[in-house]
């Protein structure tokens, strides 16, 4: 039955905020097929109109992101952006991706949980630089450190007039509409829609206003690790190492001991162990602490009041990670406590199998993730598993625990190339429902392999591990590996060993639990 | 510095016959983007004007290919195409493609070297087929077969008008413009817009006459091989098995006396060789016979005079395939008739070892070849060493050695997923310029493997292999192999001597022969 035309308007204001220009396209065009609109209110806003009581935006202090960790100052990352706004014929941009902001004013802050950032937008042009932040969050120090940088400060509320006044001035604006929200976009777009009617005469050489639409320049430029960055990674990682070490020693004693320990007091500890550690900030996310049959719900949060014990009689998934002053981690383990059935120990030896065809892969140049995602999954396959998430996600350097423009994923959409210095995630997994889950997650680096011939005149890559931590032999079922994956496993508890032993703190018992998990 | 705009008219008429429709829209955009304009010609033909002498077009007769290696009679491929047409809401398909006619039809030719092909056009519609073919290839049993399935035959060249007829009937006609002629598409379409002008009153409940663009049916359905289909391929494999097991020997013999054989020479012993067994039609391809150097030129073709002498001190590439009444093959082999090096013994092995890796591949049902590309590839990528060329093409059942919708290939763009009866060929390669090329190619069907679990609820795929000869174990640097790839080798050859010994004529020389390169 066909149904007659009719419109809807659907009323957006202060969700032209929340939305970015593409989602909200998209969501026009979806409802137009409907015969329905997409309204942009500009006078009021509903949501304002039935959420009274909202709860304060967050004001704590931003801080200095120091450059032994940021690796690149202020003002050579400004430069790079000014070049590319020349390439692109544009001569400013405006940015909305708040890890893009941090990293391109070494700067942190404490706004979004997990995540270093603070809100703002950030206008670059030929000249200047333009922060839009709450006044309140800004500390002398970084007051200071903005302004050796030609940074300078502009009220939050203030980007969409700024925005206006760039069109009035014929500003060719680079905008990446993926992630600006439309509110910003839109009011560009009619500014100089307005202005071109009138055809305004060129000042300052500008040619504008136009809207040039162009992924970042940053994303992929935040994505490319430096030394100082690189090195802050690895360094976390083994302080990770050492809280997690005191973590498993916490929880084999209490569950030796008897003690009923809920996957949200498992939880509660790791945080207290990762605190103790030099240079922590947060969690990079939500613990997942998943016991038997959560662990097969692949984004599980356990809550207090309805979460499971954990026991030796069930696997354990967790997943877990930390933000440091100097790096990011995330970290993925499946133990079992008691002893496993030869059905876990067999998806566990595959989801492992996976992850090591993953780690040991070497790969040309200009080469997409997507291909490298089935070396992680062809052992599971064998037997017909598989699992139903990415492999890889790519990681912020004491930024956010997910960033792009890479994955390593079987959505064969991301075309982006793999590149020297991209961190990725490796980790497969498999869930079993209502039973249990498995899954094996490490940080790798892209790094460039010292191949003996460079076939087609390039590059190899490869991968460095930065995550050390064991995985638990009594896990593996060995006579399914090969004697190249059993020297793998030999050599990765042969680094983590050498690597951590030295920051433990003298003690046989720590030691020694390092190595538990070989026996 | 800017052109004057200006327009050359690029004249068409035969060669509207020979660019398809995609071809033809592609060169018009692409010369109208410099002011030149694609004008075809109806009235006169310049290519005729030039071209007088012209070899006559072939007239070999059509054969019909028997149910037992087609499998599936005329009269239900034809009730799968208008259940197809039905579904698309068209009432008529035209299909040029040669392969697809020839198939459709069970039918075969001979007008086009290495392809059992015949010069044609067929026009479905819901009651009726309309071969368009000349006259004098159509022999009384042809006729009969024809009959038997309600496939009327019309005038070659009156295809054209037969266009014209469907749009003045109202017909909605399905057609492929990747394949194609963009006389038949322009024909319809303006055709089409003639008669909408006209507001032609709806007859026989026609709704057109619409250009339905779609891939055409045929190719997939094409690309499935029934029971049968499969059969003809096993058998014709180990025919082909025989062949070359007597062509390896005599080339080993003549070498051995110090004979001076050029490439061309080879080639045309091995297909004396081949016309010798059962079924031989003709060669499937032009075969690949590369010495040395010539090995690493990926498509090489000996020609008499020019080409290089066969010896036992180098690498020799042979890639060659034959059609038979059951079936098409297509093999590759490099041998070396004296010692190698250690450097051509490390390449092949890393070749075999991408060989065994897509080989052994089990993967979930819907994944499209690109993503098993990867595996063939991975051992050569560890030392910095690739190939230029996809892994893998689908493969006619005694038809085009080269077909579609699948492939295995970096090239990312081909997602037709690999489906069960599918056949591909698996042919990882590795060429030095100047100095050797290596490939090692067997045709694999894709086949359903009994899992021990169908996670998602799916089935998992892998391969049968179709081809069975001695790969030169002289070559391999078993010290590389992991304990499984010595077995496949092991197995694999094992496979080999049950299958073909038994049609071996009894002599142990043979029969060692087809040891020969396992010692």
């Amino acid at each position: 039955m066909k149904s007659w035309p009719r419109v809807v308007k659907l009323e957006l204001i202060r969700e032209q905020f929340l939305f970015s220009y593409d989602a909200a396209e998209e969501l026009k065009e979806a409802i137009a097929k409907k015969n329905h609109e997409l309204v942009y209110l500009y006078s009021s806003n509903l949501v304002d109109e039935i959420w009274k009581e909202r709860p304060k935006p967050p004001s704590k202090s931003i801080r200095i992101h120091d450059l032994k960790y940021a690796g690149l100052d202020v003002a050579s990352k400004l430069t790079f952006l000014r070049y590319e706004l020349e390439g692109a014929g544009s001569s400013a941009i405006v940015i909305s991706m708040l890890d893009e902001i941090a990293w391109l004013l070494n700067l942190r802050g404490n706004d979004v949980p997990h995540s270093p950032v603070f809100y703002a937008y950030l206008v670059v042009n030929i000249n200047g630089a333009f922060l839009f932040t709450e006044n309140s969050k800004v500390t002398p120090e970084v007051m200071d450190h903005l302004k050796s940088a030609k940074v300078e400060l502009r009220p939050y509320d203030s980007i969409l007039s700024e925005i206006e006044s760039l069109a009035v001035q014929g500003v060719n604006l680079w905008m990446d509409k993926s992630s600006l929200n439309t509110a910003i976009v839109s009011t560009f777009k009619s500014a100089s829609d307005r202005l071109k009617k009138k055809k305004r005469p060129i000042l300052n050489g500008e040619t504008g206003p136009d809207a040039i639409f162009k992924p970042s320049p940053i994303s992929l430029a935040k994505a490319v690790k430096n030394d100082a960055e690189l090195e802050g990674m690895r360094n976390c990682h083994l302080r990770d190492a050492v809280a997690l070490v005191h973590f498993w020693m916490w929880l084999e004693d209490e569950i030796g001991k008897g003690v009923i320990l809920t996957e949200v007091d498992a939880a509660d500890k790791l945080l207290q162990f990762r605190s103790e550690q030099s240079g922590f900030m947060d969690t990079s996310f939500d613990t997942i602490c998943g016991s038997g049959a959560n662990g097969a719900i692949i984004h599980y949060r356990a809550e207090p009041g309805s979460c499971s014990i954990v026991t030796d009689k069930e696997l354990l998934l967790l997943d877990s990670g930390a933000q440091f002053t100097d790096g990011t981690t995330d970290i993925t383990r499946t133990v079992h406590l008691g002893e496993p059935t030869a059905r876990q120990k067999e998806c566990f030896t595959r989801v492992l199998q996976g992850h090591i065809g993953l780690d040991q892969a070497v790969f040309p140049e200009n080469t997409p993730g997507f291909v490298l995602d089935a070396f992680a999954r062809s052992s599971l396959w064998k037997i017909g598993l598989d699992y139903r998430h990415g492999t890889g996600h790519g990681v912020g350097a004491a930024l956010n625990v997910h960033e792009g423009p890479q994955s390593i994923s079987f959505r064969f959409g991301n075309m982006t190339a793999l590149q020297k210095g991209m961190i990725v995630s490796n980790e497969p997994g498999y869930y079993e429902d209502h039973s249990f889950g498995i899954r094996i997650e490490n940080l790798l680096h892209v790094k460039a392999v010292d191949t003996p011939n460079h076939f087609g005149g390039i590059e190899y890559l490869g991968f460095e591990k930065l995550t050390f931590f064991p995985m638990q032999t009594k896990l593996i079922d060995m006579s399914l590996l090969s004697p190249a994956e059993i020297k793998w496993v030999d050599d990765y508890h042969s680094q983590v060993w050498e690597k951590v032993s030295p920051l433990l703190d003298g003690s046989a018992r720590q030691k020694k639990h390092l190595h538990i998990n070989k026996a």
